[in-house]
């Protein structure tokens, strides 16, 4: 089958099946479409950690051993600043920093962050279209039990520590999506809409919180597909599970599932739960979704690609 | 003699002496006015090379071998920025970047240059007072024979290959010097003004071209003393030799000695040129200028200060 894909995805477990697709279509093939809610400013420079960890998955220069950030990473700087008595709660690495300096000079020069991010993929050799969800700033705030939190404060200093109640997406009502994004959702020739195996609650959710999104995904006639980020009631990574715990919700790829129902057509859950599959009103595929060589990747991504190619037909 | 001592410092070669001044002097008995005309923004971060150099030799943690940054430097963020098509004709270490990251962040925050310095001097272990010459930007600029260049333009993108015709240091009508600097030419204890061996026309005319320096200098009782930076007709290290030679100056200590003519009330030549000392209005005294080494510069700051107590005699 051949037609555009659309991907969805927030960081690291996203970036994954992001490269997974990369491997098995041709660059004009596909375009990721990556949440910028967790953007923030910091030291005065602007930071997009999930278009880092995208751009750095497809690029082939992400750390394979601490799973995020780039390999062959040096830490000079970061020592340094604590020398300084600099804020030090936010890792940044030598070769990291270059991307946020350049990106940061950029964007202080009137570039927008599409134009940014798209010169970043090519410096860094990546031919398929990377697009922010939106060149206007998006907020993810998350509002615990402590009271509201910017998403790093909650998420990198405070390390997810304290129990969520609700997201909120500053800024979305002004905000427009990403053009290019909105096009390929509205391509004729689109062959899927696939949601990465990210976080429903502050990688996912700040995307269709955008205007015209999520409608555009309930309009398009191609089958759109979701992958658990949750095995056997546990998330690969991050806070999913946990969020969902404390959001009173069934930690669980069923879980994921219902948060999803009124967007897919289809489910992928890893084959680790396919003995006990969701009854949910959607297609249910089973695959290995737990992503830990290259090789896993690619597998998923094809395993994905055929499940959409079955809804389509 | 005791009293307060003020020098007026450029980068590494005033940064020497103001370091053999440290180990002579009281932290309480000195005061330092740092040239802040080449300071300049890049890649939107607050560059300050002279302010640089000074903290880092004062601090201890100066290159010794390569005679500008900091020691122990490594290069990944500028491999990196390089890697990204970046602006490289600026040599940011990753140590060096730290200060300029957390001076930006610090400025960007609402602290004066002042506060920002004395933060860093105190993390870097230095106790005398280190004072940019002015809280409010004053830029250098160098009229050359291919026309007007901004500093840092000259200096290290064209490796001060144009030939130069004037300098002017814009911004300085609208500029307050430093409170604190101003204060300390004022005092009633001073012991002596030390004009350090750094580039007269860009190092140390910045300095006296703010409002009320030079006639504060002018009115001191103590006396002011400047060192060459000018040995056998050669500068020791930049282009002061040059410049004088292009603006059909003599290239030589005595051609540096008149241009202070006004100010000073003593001078300070090589012992390789003592043989031949110029003829100027003013006391000259000879000593080993050439700090190789940490014991030179305290030899010379000796030599120095007691050439001043000869003069307040």
């Amino acid at each position: 089958m051949t037609g555009h894909v659309v991907a969805l995805c927030g960081g690291v477990g996203g970036a994954k099946l992001a490269h997974g697709l990369v491997l098995a279509l041709a660059p004009s093939e596909l375009s990721v479409i990556v949440n910028t809610g967790d953007d923030f400013r910091h030291l005065g420079l602007y930071i997009c950690p999930d278009l880092d960890s995208v751009l750095y998955a497809l690029g082939g220069v992400a750390d394979p051993v601490r799973g995020w950030g780039r390999a062959d990473e040096t830490w000079t700087f970061m020592e340094a600043l604590k020398g300084l008595g600099g804020e030090s709660w936010f890792q940044l690495g030598d070769r990291d920093l270059a991307v946020h300096v350049e990106r940061s000079w950029r964007l202080a020069q009137g570039s927008t962050l599409t134009e940014v991010t798209a010169h970043l993929a090519q410096a860094l050799g990546v031919a398929v279209r990377v697009l922010p969800m939106s060149d206007d700033p998006v907020r993810t705030r998350v509002l615990t039990v402590e009271g509201w939190l910017d998403f790093q404060e909650y998420f990198v200093h405070r390390q997810c520590r304290p129990a969520v109640r609700d997201f909120a997406f500053a800024g979305t009502e002004g905000a427009a999506p990403q053009a290019d994004a909105l096009a390929a959702l509205e391509r004729v020739d689109l062959r899927a809409i696939i949601i990465c195996p990210s976080n429903p609650f502050v990688s996912i959710a700040p995307i269709l919180a955008l205007p015209g999104i999520r409608s555009a995904i309930q309009r398009a006639a191609a089958p759109v597909i979701a992958v658990t980020p949750i095995i056997g009631g546990k998330a690969i990574k991050g806070p999913a599970a946990k969020m969902m715990a404390e959001l009173g919700l069934e930690a669980s790829a069923a879980g994921v599932a219902a948060r999803y129902a009124d967007l897919i057509d289809g489910f992928v859950i890893d084959q680790e739960d396919a003995g006990s599959p969701p009854s949910a009103a959607v297609r249910i595929f089973s695959a290995a979704t737990l992503m830990r060589t290259v090789a896993d990747r690619l597998q998923l991504a094809q395993a994905v690609l055929q499940a959409a190619d079955t809804l389509a037909l």
